[in-house]
């Protein structure tokens, strides 16, 4: 397999934030739902840039209180008026199909036809994304506009789709580390031709993959590109033995318009994931925001439901719902920028970089100070400017590094930055000061 | 025994409120003490209403640190002036008596007799109430326009009491509920005419009682209509192996007069009965008080000694103390309103009824959501009219019924209303999704 | 060995205040420092007013990570001018010679001369206080005025010091209480002829172990006169096996300036010193101030070391490097005042007397109140004029003491002074209701 790294696009001279958004575009025609060719094509193409394992699980398969759906296809879909003219056509989006609708082939009348018609009178020319999975329906999806021009007594409606025994398909890629304890990263794969929800997902995680695939890392990573709500019940099911290893996790949507970001936190609400994303959140910009965890949203619903409980947190920019485009053709291309992506892009490497970093140290010497003059430490600035500032964070550590302090926690309590803090410490095991705890 | 319930009284025309007053009404005259004939006859009454269980205690027996005293009884007593007219008559009102006077019947100067009288001054028209249970003395409560009446130089006082072997009376009534685990209401019996410090108690917890023991419940509950202090003493040191029991208890007192209500936390402070009383009385009325315990007032002094430390908190309206009437004879029967007696009895059934239906449910299903679609529960309503708001309570009520949260724990971490979660608890207990959790 | 008791200066005519700063005028003018015969003179003339058990450890002794250095000693020193004047001398001010000097005896440039000066330029007529006690090195420190005075081309030095083996010299104190458990107080000697940083220490430690030596006590005192830093490393090295016994201790500091006080808790934060010596601090002035830990000031970094972690804040006046005259020849007899002294030892006191009453009562009657009638206790007053309030105390006392609340818990639980609860269970105890817990 040939992988063209993210890295090297960058290198061809593109921004990494404008190949995340050439990514997007590259994906953005294809007809995803939670099943399909849509998202097998989706897979492949994901697959030129990380090495990912794709796997089928067969429809038919139980999967906690949920089965594994038929598979969906569709190759076509229009309605045409009395004069043989294709006034709705899926070929123009893909959004015009109710997203898992029955096949139809025949005539309808106007009323029959309104009844399985869905639009936006606010907003006359977008169309609405809607989908029916565990209801079997059809429908069309058409901007106010188009629905209002239907007049005719009766049209000619088809859905070229099959509903049949397939698969679900889903993506995974793992990165190990020095540990077996696993930070996972989660994005949705369901959406057609959606921009921001979910493109942008699928395009930050795979850069931010392979980012960590090129460094040495503490955790292991483990990132899953799945369909929403069925997808993440399904790896849970298929993987339960594996659950345990997770120490922590995001979910990742949301992430290419130009809001400001929210953090949700955890259903555990005070784990290290949860402070340690608010922390960066904070320290970028006060616009940001941290939110209590609710049980709705993306697929946290899951991860934290109370027999897994994982310490699994939502980063999204501007949250679902909460941008007028949301679900509708106007989440398109426009909507997301090279500039969020790569932002967005960099909030999440500086979370799991200090997650990474965020080590309970001991100190071997806890019975009074060590001599620090001796080692060579008194004068050291440790890349500030500051050596009394230093001076304070190699002390700070020193006292508080009895295992059950992270870098994290001396950093909140000395009030120094976690940098700062980060690099006493590395100075200090650097003369055997401290040790890594075991874990 | 023919009792006649209180809902009988309802629908013999009279709204709750205005029976409560009138069983009071019926009370008020008897000259009530901490033993004695008058509370044999108040319990006589109120067995007419519910099956209570009377008991007697002989003096004499040890109930820890204290001894039951000597029953008090008392037939007559007056001051006489040199004209032989009665200037002074318990006829009149039992306040008149010091309660629990030894007898006496001779000439007393002047002089002896003020030293011996008690009266208000701030209040010239009104009798204080006093009592002497403890230490042997005699005396007389007067208005202070009475006091200053009595101007010869000798009276004849007559005290016509008696103290003497006898027991002490209380009355206590169970109802047995789904649970061996006890609910305690509690309430004084003790005071002799005076309405809102204690008939009103009394009428509104006969009427918790009676219906209570009409509906199925799931704790159960025990009443005792018992003396102040003394009585909560005997009561704990004759059923001291009944206490483990009790999972919480309120100390009803000062029910019918106009003021906002107050709680009184128990010692533990932060009980489910804390919370949840706080949490109607909040609702109710931002007037509405809750104060820290501290150990005075009520019975609630001898259930949260450091010995037993019951969850036990005290529910009025305005507190001991702090209102003019209190302790004298204008805490009469106008100081009472049926529609204050009514309200304390739907506060009472508000807080009892909460806590009866707060489980802790477990979700049977707590590896990711349960399909809600396939069990009908998707589009339910739910009693509101928000069917996305139900959506959220059968959500979060899933979400958090892992065992250790209470449905009210539910609602105030959801910031949802506590009977949109009950209602979603029992459409979840309904499809199977909820049991109920082992006590 | 003939000690003379500050008490009997005091009724020599002095206050206590006076007396104290008459002790810190003797000791003023001895050069100090970490080792050597200027601790020894400090200590002899110490040991005039308390038992003070003198303590020589040897030079090369191993005390955790650090040796002890090589004992310093000095004779002369001086700077003379190409006539033969001596322009700088240490007869003048010990200060004048940076402190652990090496020897030296020779003519120098003036360009080398200046390369081992040190002033202030900001203060033109103080001489700073500097050290250097683990790097060998040679230096004067002088005025600002007399630096830029140098002017000659070349200058004699001399510095008649030596460094040689011996020892480090400390003082320790231990007064037995009734129980086992010690609280620690500790000061440093280290300083030459500085005031305010490190006389009234001594000064306020030695009256305070004075009082308690003359008093019963719950607690054990143990009182340590050690050099900065490499003295508490050595005490804590020596007597690590007596940690144990140390319940909470105190590092005196800087306690005769006019400043306000400052409360540094100890690296636990909560401990019963930090929250009585915040109480006593905040009761007597709003100024005062608590800080939370740093592991930077004085001798509190080694006590509270991640491998010690004792209960030991420390307590004074305006804090180091907060004062402008902070370790130069300005922190002289005249910054220090009798009444800040006073004042400091009586705070101290406060906070020493307040933890040895500190106890943790068990009530002997705990279920349900005792009579206190019958005990002669229900009309005390306990010192204060408000028998109502000292019934609360008692029933306050009564009701926490069940061994897990201290006193102190208890005045803040009721809101009662400390006063008041400490004589409410006093009383309590006379009549056997309350019993010490054993510890």
């Amino acid at each position: 397999m040939t992988t063209v790294s993210l890295n090297e696009d960058v290198s061809a001279g593109l921004t990494r934030g404008e190949q995340l958004h050439a990514f997007a575009t590259v994906l953005f025609p294809i007809c995803r739902s939670i099943t399909g060719n849509g998202v097998r094509e989706t897979l492949r193409i994901l697959a030129e840039k990380i090495p990912i394992e794709i796997k089928e699980v067969p429809s038919g398969t139980q999967v906690f209180d949920w089965v594994v759906p038929q598979e969906w296809n569709i190759t076509e879909a229009y309605i045409k008026d009395s004069t043989g003219k294709r006034v709705i056509d899926f070929a123009n989006s893909n959004l015009h199909v109710l997203n898992y609708s029955t096949p139809i082939h025949r005539q309808v009348t106007l009323e029959e036809l309104r009844s399985h018609l869905h639009y936006l009178e606010d907003h006359p020319d977008w169309i609405p994304y809607k989908t029916s999975y565990y209801k079997e329906d059809w429908g069309f999806c058409v901007t106010y506009n188009q629905y209002k021009a239907l007049t005719d007594p009766v049209y000619e409606v088809c859905i070229a789709s099959t509903l049949s025994k397939g698969s679900l398909t889903y993506a995974e890629y793992f990165i190990p580390g020095d540990t077996q304890e696993e930070v996972l990263i989660s994005t949705h794969t369901c959406h057609p031709s959606l921009a921001n929800d979910n493109l942008s997902g699928i395009a930050v995680v795979s850069a931010i993959a392979d980012t960590l695939r090129k460094r040495k890392n503490r955790y292991s990573y483990r990132f899953i590109f799945i369909p929403g709500t069925i997808g993440a019940i399904t790896w849970l099911a298929q993987n339960e033995q594996r659950v345990r290893h997770i120490k922590f996790g995001i979910v990742a949507s949301l992430l290419g318009d130009r809001g400001s970001f929210t953090y949700k936190r955890s259903r555990r609400a005070n784990t290290e994931i949860d402070l340690i994303a608010a922390y960066v959140l904070k320290q970028r910009s006060e616009h940001n925001k941290i939110i209590d965890f609710f049980p709705y949203g993306y697929d946290e619903r899951q991860f934290c439901s109370p027999g897994f409980n994982l310490a699994v947190g939502n980063l999204s920019r501007t949250p679902f719902g909460q941008y007028p485009e949301y679900h509708t053709s106007n989440d398109n291309l426009e909507l997301i920028t090279a500039a969020s992506l790569e932002e967005s892009y960099e909030v999440y490497l500086q979370i799991l970089t200090m997650l990474d970093q965020n080590v309970c140290y001991v100190n071997t010497n806890p019975k009074c100070e060590p001599q620090l003059g001796k080692r060579g430490l008194y004068s050291l600035r440790g890349g500030t400017n500051d050596t009394k500032a230093f001076q304070m964070a190699l002390l700070w550590t020193l006292n508080l590094a009895s295992g059950e302090n992270s870098l994290f926690d001396i950093a909140q309590r000395s009030h120094m930055d976690f940098e700062v803090i980060r690099e006493a410490a590395f100075q200090l095991k650097g003369v055997g000061l401290l040790t890594e705890e075991k874990t």
